[in-house]
């Protein structure tokens, strides 16, 4: 299968790279970048845009901004390929959702809804799908830390959600700017865009209430982490009647038992980054806070689980191939 | 002023030689190592414990562990000097409590209750006093944030608190441990002792409910950061019926705005170890997460307010100097 | 094929590993380590050094420090099987000369001299063999830029060859130590052993002067890089009469052309340990320094093919089987 | 004394307005940056250039890019105030060898020599002067650890004096770049520049030369290290028949033992960046490589003695203060 890169440049577009030159049937085609064109990585050099023909692909990964990701998407599809949009321009079900968190218009909102490539919990709706909205790396470790028990009923009714969430800088991407400078961010550690004013809110939220529409408001702060890959998410959230620590470690095991990619720690143990930093895996561990209260803690590498391998793994899918092709 | 130093090789002894070197009044009399005996830090050399002699000095500090610094509290004020404990053996106002929390009695019990160092809130009980208890750095840090809400009656009663802590490595010593070692920590960030089981909680609380009895539980969870120095405290409360940020952000700065090592931020800013690092000042970030629930975001260095400087704040208080000679 | 490791829970075991779940052919057979016995790793439970049986393998890696490793390897040669050990102690070819760098006497001198397991140097020697030398992971940085010089005449007699090499702090090992805390390197960067004082410099020279006997004295400085893994050397030799840039270039580009494991950097290229760190390969770059005087940059992961990596590639040469099998 | 700064956003300029701020005489009349006006720092506001009057001070500090400063250092003198530049615009001699590092005409040939301001060296020529050239980074490093050798004739003449030298990020500014993005650097260690291709290589030279015209060409290899501050170099120089460690040790001694910003290690000891970050100080250790080769270390905070606190420390001499005022 010949797959396409945009945006390839980029911290996910050149995982990519190194995921389908792991792949055992995906091979890349092209992959665009307009400052690196005519340099090489991993074997693959770079062209720039007006060179990628996506008609001479069958698959294509969009590491492009939101924005300028959906009419590439709708380029995609009209030359017959399907494609895995790394952007959040797919991720929200409605352009009203997305003008909501993104400022702007939805660019191509006929795309809208795209089926969300969150795998472990939208497999079924992925298989032979034309195109797939890759989810966001918070979004991920939140979700998969949640959504068993959101859609288990076992979170109390209007209580909120916490979800206090530390990533590493890659998650800021490869673009110059001040603030990701080594000598800005070294020894340091920081909240950022907090409350509820990062984007991935919506996206989280937009997820859980289709789980659990009684859920009480997302509380989602974001911190910087100073090292340069890995994402782990503390997540508070107060248990309905009911519900004890045997109940929802039980839960978790039987929601994951068969997933390859995620591993719920046993009693005592703790999901840390260094577990999964260079890894498609997700660890998520369990600890009683009081009675009612319950904190799960999800671990994840932003580039891949919160990026690239998920984007694989849904290609994957999307083309009925094993599901950890080239991942493990 | 003499001044002695018990345990003087660990992080905090040597943060304390710098800051006596840098005082207008204070010098450094002796300073302990057995480890680095004979060895010189800032001009001052270590000697054995055997040859410190608490009696030519009029001020103790002891970095010692706990356990280890009761029994030589009181020593030092039988031989008539004052005497700051920086471990944690007079942080808790009862033998009860401290049996709770460390699992074994405590060495001299009528030493308790002593009066809890942290300054901005016991200066007029610790001015004059001969011995103080130096409270924890996660201790300080969530204090700072919770402390003027919890006085004004802000927070709802029985609903949890949160704090959501993280700490650079030398918060945990200068003793080798292979958890500590440069190669385990570089590139992770993990959870450790999460919910209720780390033994700041028990001294957050015992202040706390001294403040307000009818507050719900504390909720602590402890990570591990990969740098040095700083601390920062992600703080989640459930205000009371009629409390917003308007009044919660007027509340702080009135608290605060007399004190010269702590910075309520305006509106907007948001607290981070790089503004604090090396310094002994703390800065507090106050932020909406949904109508009835405050973030608060509370910074400092773990070995200057959250331990020397904040030792060294005390001692001033305790001799009469102006609280911030040698600090700023 | 089975294989056991000893010392197996430290830096270069926990690679070993990994190596071996990748591998086609071989299959951990015992793992030991006292501190961790009963826990496990990638699927591997370490079991204390008495349960292990190297009857039942035939392969074993000794990650034991020197002194320890010889014995063992003894005792694993007369169970029939093959071993390669990763410590110092095959690595000098005379019982001598490790007394002069260890300064002890050898524990089983009628081991020496063991073949030196420098795979693209010697893997005639190794096939076949029962046991292998493991080299240190600076000598192998050093003598894979300075051996196809060495060998080729292409360095004045008599002049002072400078290996200017900085190593992340994994190379001290995994054993805890107050220099090797996180507190004590990050941020910080300095020499150590400076001279000709690091036992490392035997071992170059060794092998140096087996290639060109007429070569000046090896200046070897070793320095700590505050990052948990790779190893880079800089390397200043005079060059004989009649050498320039693209001979040595050529040269280079000749000694390694076949090697997969290698690469000899085009012009205008520099090694740097961002492309090694985690791979098995070496980088290794070309720079006039002035018109007599070049300068080879050399960068390779200290725990791969600076230990178990090498390790693996020298053990599939051993057994005859494909050498980068499980490495690539 | 009233102060201006230009270019006072940038890391240099940052330490700057500390330093000034802890100075017994200089006070902050304006800093200049165009992209943080209104922006505050450490009590100071930030204003653009056009709002900058050089007249109202008496000293201003050029934090400007080469190429820049010349023609504000003129503006600042016709104005009457006197001027250090930190850019490299005043260091070289002559206007043909600026034009041979800088690869562009000198802006204001006029200005050609200045008085070099490496203090410890030229201290009787920058009492009272009215412009001041500020070293670089790495030539201050260099020319501590070589130029007490130099001008004692210790070389060996015609022989190549190696600098092996390793930088901190922020010694390539506070401007946007990918190659200094906190996820390019963190975890690599590399080269650049290496031979003599950086532009400090004719500083160094220049210096070198006017202390002893006949020594050997200089080989200069600059890495960059994943920290934040701080820079050592590690030098080795072959000695002059007669010189041996003794002699070169109580050289160094008696060169540096009325400096109060200048420490020589004793024997044994080892210079290191944890030592002199966040400090004025330089520290150098001398090792014996073999019997005709010495190596030295020397390390500094590139942004400190290596640009800020040196152009204080010349300031200070300048204006016929105390040296180390504001300093320590």
């Amino acid at each position: 299968v010949k797959v396409g890169i945009y945006g390839a440049a980029g911290y996910t577009g050149l995982e990519l790279i190194k995921l389908i030159n792991r792949h055992p049937e995906f091979q890349t085609e092209f992959a665009t970048s307009e400052e690196f064109a005519g340099q090489s990585y991993e074997g693959v050099t770079f062209c720039p845009r007006e060179e990628a023909d996506p008609a001479r692909t069958e698959l294509v990964f969009l590491c492009t901004p939101h924005g300028a990701s959906a009419p590439l998407a709708k380029a995609v599809l009209d030359a017959g390929a399907k494609v895995v949009d790394l952007s959040a321009d797919l991720r929200l079900r409605t352009p009203e959702a997305y003008q909501q968190w993104y400022n702007h218009p939805h660019p191509v909102p006929e795309l809208l809804p795209t089926v969300y490539g969150l795998t472990e919990f939208y497999r079924d709706d992925i298989k032979g799908e034309f195109r797939v909205a890759n989810p966001g790396c918070y979004v991920t470790t939140a979700l998969l830390a949640l959504l068993p028990l959101a859609k288990s009923g076992a979170i109390k009714a209007g209580t909120s959600i916490i979800v206090d969430a530390k990533s590493g800088v890659s998650g800021a991407g490869r673009k110059p700017s001040m603030g990701t400078l080594f000598g800005e961010v070294y020894g340091d550690f920081k909240p950022y865009n907090i409350g509820r004013t990062h984007r991935h809110t919506g996206e989280i939220e937009q997820e859980l209430c289709a789980a659990a529409p009684n859920l009480g408001p997302l509380v989602f702060s974001p911190h910087l982490l100073p090292i340069d890959r890995g994402l782990l998410a503390t997540c508070y959230v107060q248990l309905d009647e009911g519900w004890n620590m045997d109940w929802t470690r039980k839960l978790f095991n039987e929601f994951y038992e068969d997933e390859p990619l995620i591993t719920v720690l046993p009693d005592g143990g703790m999901a840390r980054i260094a577990d999964v930093a260079r890894t498609p895996n997700t660890e998520i561990s369990l600890h009683e806070a009081t009675p009612g209260m319950l904190i799960i803690v999800s671990a994840l590498d932003n580039l891949l689980k919160g990026a690239s391998s998920q984007a694989m793994q849904n290609a994957n899918v999307m083309f009925g191939m094993p599901e950890t092709a080239g991942l493990l």
